[in-house]
């Protein structure tokens, strides 16, 4: 795809780094802001530029912030002595859109993961260690996505933790609302019935 | 969605204001940003700006450009006396990319709609009629749309040319290479039969 301006062209091919964006999408955004008032697009790219420069990680929780603390640990509503632990921000989000959880986060910035090269090291986990033996926390709920290295993240955060008195859990896996039976994995529907629940606790 | 900062509230909200990105593809974008160095998103920001800022319109042919006149308007290898009126400068870049025109182009910015409130005066209509009339024109091809407003705008703009011996063409409408005849419509089917074409110009 050749284009026709040497400024168009750098534009579009900004856009193409960023996830799920290729060349003719980016083409799209790029002629569309082209189609705005001068004014708008600067402020978009103003936005964007102080989005990077002037946004904070929660010195307790590594959750973004626009302080040293965010809103969520600051809120003296929330439940300070249970931690759900995330891989990241959108996993956050996620969760409070539910608003079925009032504790704590506290957010790993990825997972263990050789094979990508990150290891825990590169992870918050020793914070989140010094935080289970210094702020007293009672349980940390893991909100890990369902995989193999979801599984060593907990693996292995839980033998750092075995002279804890901290609870360990872990959110429930199973079959989705909505979902149907003949088509889940044998895994999923194995642990299912492994895990099965009494009726009473299911229906609320 | 409750986002855990303003700043990034507002990127994400500027993001979502592009076509085709809602606020989840917004924040995914706007987290992506956020993980990259700050040079890198400066880098970002700044292009947009200056691309919006820098860019130019043909004076000629209203194409996307980095001077008063375009790249292909001023290439003397083109034939200047064949016009190919198109809605957008995608479609320029659409046609250049098959390698099989060698005129030059006029983009009109749109077409007629005037269920979208877009009238002949919101276009370069005047331009094109100007330009038939100075620049010794001698066939204009219509690439639009096969559409109701594309044709509602070919059929006004021959009548403002009808007292000009400039030849009108339009791009052959027909069953797409790869298509299936089962699954075309009736009225591309029946367009198809009726504009037939001998086999010999078919087969190169």
């Amino acid at each position: 795809m050749q284009l026709p301006s040497s400024l168009l062209e750098n534009a579009v091919s900004e856009f193409a780094k960023l996830p799920g964006i290729g060349k003719k999408t980016a083409l799209r955004l790029v002629l569309h802001l082209l189609k705005q008032e001068e004014v708008d697009v600067n402020h978009f790219s103003e936005t964007i530029a102080q989005m990077r420069s002037g946004i904070k990680f929660c010195k307790r929780c590594f959750n973004i912030s626009d302080s040293d603390i965010c809103a969520i640990c600051s809120n003296s509503m929330r439940n300070k002595h249970l931690i759900c632990v995330v891989e990241n921000i959108r996993d956050v989000i996620a969760i409070e859109s539910t608003d079925q959880f009032s504790g704590a986060y506290h957010v790993l910035g990825g997972i263990i993961s050789p094979l990508d090269g990150v290891g825990p090291n590169d992870l918050t986990i020793e914070a989140l260690i010094n935080r289970v033996e210094k702020e007293e926390i009672e349980e940390l709920v893991f909100a890990l996505n369902p995989n193999i290295q979801g599984d060593t993240t907990i693996y292995y955060i839980q033998k750092k933790l075995q002279n804890s008195t901290c609870k360990i859990t872990t959110i429930a896996r199973g079959i989705s609302f909505g979902g149907e039976l003949e088509f889940a994995d044998e895994l999923t529907l194995g642990r299912s019935l492994a895990n099965r629940l009494p009726v009473e606790s299911y229906v609320r």
